[in-house]
């Protein structure tokens, strides 16, 4: 079997090793030539354009597409790949794309004849390397068509075809509000043991035993444990969170369909808070004691710099 | 070696047995007889009383106490086994009792020349029957003369010495307020599954792919996955979810020490929720709304219930 793959930052590059390991040959291309003279050298057909990408293939093709999510998805699919397409090419789409955008895509390649999966990829950098969670939304015939690939670049039992167009990312995109919440409950978790009364708890061991038998064992608790035997109370780390579309997708899709999803979108509303130096609210609500209730407030020494955004 | 258990409700049942089979001599005592003779027929020694239970043992003895937590546990203790006791034997107190509690047990007991453990259990019934995870607080000379007994109980690499009296029980009621939050969090991410756009979506294939190299994977991911493989839509549940005593505790405790746990406080608010079959707060919002709105609302159609009241 012999794939096409375009897009070869963390997850593509690792996710191409993983599928040349299995046996798939895989012709490359992105965007800056470093990545695909890498990958060349580690087995890959090395592509100079989409041009040459495609007719490395024979028709019917299979091109893997793994760019970021928003326009990248489009300029990849539809001004680069699409003009060289043939009827029954099909792209599979292994981003983090919000689910109706991927619908769409979906309908505009059927109009042209080209078919198209929408696929959620889990499992981080380790996972894409060794075998990555796969839910791959589209046509069951494109799935079949393209099974063998996905059984590659999947850890075992780490894929499925989850429903019709969109419905893969849409599942992937659940799977991201939730490990928001996992993640922010582990963080208060171990905020507790830092702040408790007992001050000299060996986090990484405390880790451990949780991750051996605990209710709450988990990867992610795996992750915690190793981080904190490499860095015992997280020091080099500054307490700010960056990412959140995909949980921002999720809720506000929750919110269209009436579905409260309350402790997600508070997992969503804490980590943007980690973002703000200082509580703007909190100004408002030590004004407002002051007024009803004369109660004193802390002064902000830095008035100066408050202006200078004006 | 010997050892005294008593209480032996599903958990203590399950870790007795798991001792019995790692070679443990365990003689046991409960408040009703059934689970005695049961466990008797199993292979351990049983006792009719808690002095039969301490003749049965030789000084220094160490015995296990797995009852509910707060009063059965002084009951236990304090009623039960102590005027039997002599200097240097050890309770070993394993159940979700709240830190500063274990704290006043173990200076109680301190004071009589009695030894104490607090050691947080995790892993459900499963992991009480074939090795569960164990965090114990105490003097560390008292846990190693009974760390026999954790390994034996525990699941490889499953327990550890945490910190002085009260550290187990302290690191269970973290743990429990994070395991709070992360079903919460499983929860929601259904419910989104659930009222999504698509309708047919297979949850326990969902949630098997998931567990296998997605960023989510956990051992309440794979409960999940066993709950919607017997009952696809969880038809037979209600939705209210009792519990909730150890991750109150673990708020308190937060708030007592400045800690926000937000999320954690979210979670439990949120089961408390699940209990209250029409929000209150909800009817003084749509009061207020019709006040000053004159917005419609929904009328209360049972409104003779709600007067039954007084």
């Amino acid at each position: 079997m012999k794939i096409g793959f375009v897009g070869l930052g963390r997850m593509g590059k690792n996710i191409v090793l993983n599928l040349l390991e299995k046996g798939i040959k895989v012709c490359v291309y992105n965007r800056s030539p470093g990545p695909v003279e890498e990958l060349a050298a580690r087995g890959a057909v090395p592509a100079a354009s989409y041009h040459d990408l495609v007719s490395h293939l024979s028709s019917p093709r299979i091109i893997w597409v793994m760019v970021a999510a928003g326009k990248p998805v489009d300029q990849v699919i539809f001004d680069g790949l699409a003009p060289h397409l043939k009827m029954n090419d099909l792209i599979i789409e292994g981003g983090n794309s919000y689910f109706k955008n991927s619908l769409e895509r979906y309908h505009n390649l059927k109009s042209r004849g080209v078919g198209f999966l929408d696929v959620g990829s889990s499992g981080g950098l380790s996972g894409a390397r060794h075998g990555a969670s796969f839910t791959i939304g589209g046509e069951e015939a494109h799935f079949k068509r393209a099974e063998a690939i996905f059984k590659a670049a999947a850890a075992p039992n780490g894929y499925a075809y989850v429903g019709p167009a969109g419905a893969g990312h849409f599942v992937k995109m659940v799977h991201n509000g939730l490990e928001y919440a996992m993640l922010q409950a582990i963080g208060e978790g171990f905020e507790l043991l830092e702040s408790g009364p007992y001050a000299d708890l060996d986090f990484a061991q405390i880790a451990k035993v949780w991750n051996h038998g605990g209710v709450i064992r988990s990867w992610l608790m795996e992750l915690a444990q190793e981080a904190f035997s490499k860095d015992p109370r997280l020091a080099r780390f500054a307490g700010e969170v960056g990412g959140g579309e995909t949980g921002f997708w999720a809720i506000k899709t929750a919110w269209e369909q009436g579905v409260p999803f309350s402790l997600i979108a508070q997992a969503y509303s804490l980590r943007l808070l980690t973002r703000r130096p200082e509580s703007y609210a909190g100004k408002v609500i030590a004004a407002l004691r002051n007024e009803f209730g004369g109660h004193p407030f802390k002064e902000n020494k830095k008035k100066e710099e408050t202006h200078d955004r004006n």
